[in-house]
């Protein structure tokens, strides 16, 4: 395994050698952003697309830095073949949109207040009128427009007062197109990573001692968002896409369910699942704590999994496929007895909720995407059997030459007394 | 101003008097979600819809008591004419449901995991076929099925292979039923948004305290983040819909920014707008606080918005509309120089991210709909100018004779040194 240095130079700090300009929050230069568009408009060029449609939180932070809680309100941003992305947003986002986007103000369009939660009109018929009108989208019979039809935060009604406007052109589905673009993280997006790894170190340190008999699951989490956020010292944390998770007992069966009114109970097991975060880059990290003595399936279930993580990352280097790392790991699962449906992992990078997974490449039986350096993946390993659990995993950078964990929390089942 | 108890009965406290059965956490009783699905069906019925297709998570909770951070993956509840509704989700989530939802096992289907994340078949391919298959959809000439076109979580691209699998019947959109439903609370519900209030109270004092000079902007929300989930004494907090806001200085002029790696600084302004939370229902909250003596623009500002939120109060009781509150309040801070374009507040309840309001009542000019008790609001007064803003709110519940406030907070601007 690589290892990396973990004083990789963070943008912004005062030692940096030659500052570079950089969008109004110092998060990225100026120059990564103009590179981010550049490999969005070959791409679009390659699949003959004259626009693009892009309502993903993640990707409009990705192509911009903007970066609100504004994503609950019809948002997009739009990239024309040739020339700047332009932003359309509610009329008091738009105003404020300069405080982290890049874009000048004249590729900023608020869309009026009476357009909000109207069953007449719809703020989709303002951006696309606008949008026809400034001409970063055309209607013609040739033309091609990508839409992002599967990304969180586009309603179908929104989508059809899009379709209902484009008379001639055809709306073709992004296919995910600027996630793809996203998939090899820049050596200033790794630095992001490294840093959110740290949290996700603090956080799950603080959460694991928590983890006791008695304790109300509420006060483990409180002690796990405050770490979230306070970071470590002098790297603030941000937002997680995903609240803490906390399945326990009998509940630890099933992956997603948040924490409740009860207390951690003497003989189960509690998982912890979060993030650390830092400028919306995602490290998330998992952990299983035992109070008490695990029973023999739960120990042989945590043991089996262990032994199937080292022959995933024995093979996690450029070049491996996502199907050859999922094999690698349920052949020494198998041998076990344990059998699992789901992906083993899946491509992380910036998130905004629901959700810190990039939707591009999987860990997993069909996935033919070979590993590259820059990229980064969650690998989680969730065993969820019949009311009971077991989870762990790891945050995973590519190296040129291998890997690199993100984080630093003793791998394994930990028994708690 | 009515003042409710704060010593409403909790359901699960020890000293119920008839204790009732409820869903698998004890949050609602049997009766409560049985009533609430015949008036939607009641509504389904006035409307000739034979199935509503429900994809809001906040109305999955409501209807069935369903809880789990699934919501990324495609999920949904379809209510037919008469008879239980269904929940569809991944295979992962649904055989975890029963812990959180009333639906029996049979109204339960899992989609397989491979559907998840691909470019030829999507979930609601499946969900679809399902529904079809079980009789929960019907597809015939004559047969009107609602749908939830405009919540979060329903990509157009569901949407399109719902509808592409749907010959003969019409697909309507549901102009939000279930949230129409939701508008009037129960004395169950009222309950939670009080202790709502109380969490909301707590985690306001304590973020308020930590608004000093110089404290970075990350340690005030890591201490508010952990309020919110601590609760206060035997209440947990559940987690928010939105996370802690912190607009400061220039950036106050903008509503939506999360916090950020800077510190507060001497001589400007910090609004905080957050959440107290328990068991998913919302009580929102937002003060400003000027560090140092505010400009007298500021000071004016905060003196107007207090006539205005007096003066929207004073008439805020059940009968009045949302149009005459907004203009009582408008009034106000016209008469001393004021603008604002946007609505005043929103209904409230319960809460998934991105969103607590309710989309459904407004305070706005052209809300007609009469206030009713049961009904509960959150007031937001925010005064976005440019670079600088002010901002506060109170979460406000209606009772038979008038209303009351849902925190304890000190109302005004907060002048700190």
């Amino acid at each position: 395994m690589t290892t990396i240095s973990p004083a990789l130079p963070y943008p912004g700090a005062s030692d940096q050698a030659t500052p570079e300009e950089t969008d109004p929050q110092g998060v990225f230069s100026l120059t990564e952003y103009a590179d981010r568009l550049a490999r969005v408009q070959e791409l679009m060029h390659e699949r003959g697309m004259a626009s693009l449609v892009v309502v993903d939180p993640a990707n409009l932070f990705y192509l911009t830095g903007y970066n609100a809680w504004s994503f609950y309100m019809p948002q997009a941003i739009i990239v024309p073949a040739a020339g700047p992305a332009h932003l359309f947003a509610r009329a008091m986002d738009a105003q404020g949109a300069h405080h982290t986007c890049c874009l000048g103000p004249e590729q900023i369009h608020g869309y009026p207040e009476h357009y909000v939660h109207r069953p007449d009109i719809h703020p989709w018929d303002w951006i696309t009128e606008r949008a026809l009108e400034i001409g970063v989208l055309e209607d013609g019979a040739e033309v091609v427009i990508g839409v992002e039809t599967d990304a969180h935060f586009f309603s179908p009604r929104g989508f059809l007062a899009l379709h209902g406007r484009i008379r001639q052109a055809s709306l073709i589905d992004s296919h995910e197109l600027v996630n793809w673009v996203r998939v090899i993280k820049s050596p200033q997006e790794q630095t992001k990573l490294l840093l959110a790894g740290r949290i996700a170190t603090a956080a799950m340190t603080i959460g694991l001692e928590g983890v006791l008999a008695g304790a109300p699951q509420y006060e483990v989490v409180s002690e796990i968002q405050r770490a979230q956020a306070f970071g470590t010292p002098g790297v603030g944390g941000d937002y997680p896409a995903i609240v803490p998770m906390l399945p326990t007992g009998a509940s630890a069966g099933t992956p997603h369910l948040t924490w409740s009114q009860q207390s951690l109970r003497s003989g189960e097991a509690t998982t912890i699942e979060l993030a650390g975060v830092h400028d919306r880059y995602h490290a998330p990290l998992a952990r299983t704590v035992s109070l008490g003595e695990p029973t023999p399936r739960l120990r042989d279930c945590s043991e089996a999994v262990a032994e199937g993580l080292t022959a995933a990352l024995d093979i996690f280097t450029p070049g491996t496929t996502g199907r050859e790392v999922h094999a690698a790991f349920i052949a020494c699962i198998e041998r076990r007895g344990f059998f699992k449906e789901s992906r083993i992992g899946y491509s992380i990078g910036i998130g905004y909720p629901p959700d810190w997974g990039e939707r591009t490449v999987s860990l997993r039986a069909e996935e033919e995407t070979p590993l590259a350096a820059g990229m980064a993946f969650h690998i989680i390993l969730g065993m969820w059997q019949d009311n009971w659990g077991y989870e762990t995993s790891e945050s995973v950078l590519l190296t040129p030459t291998g890997h690199a964990l993100l984080t630093d929390v003793p791998q394994g089942l930990l028994v708690k007394p």
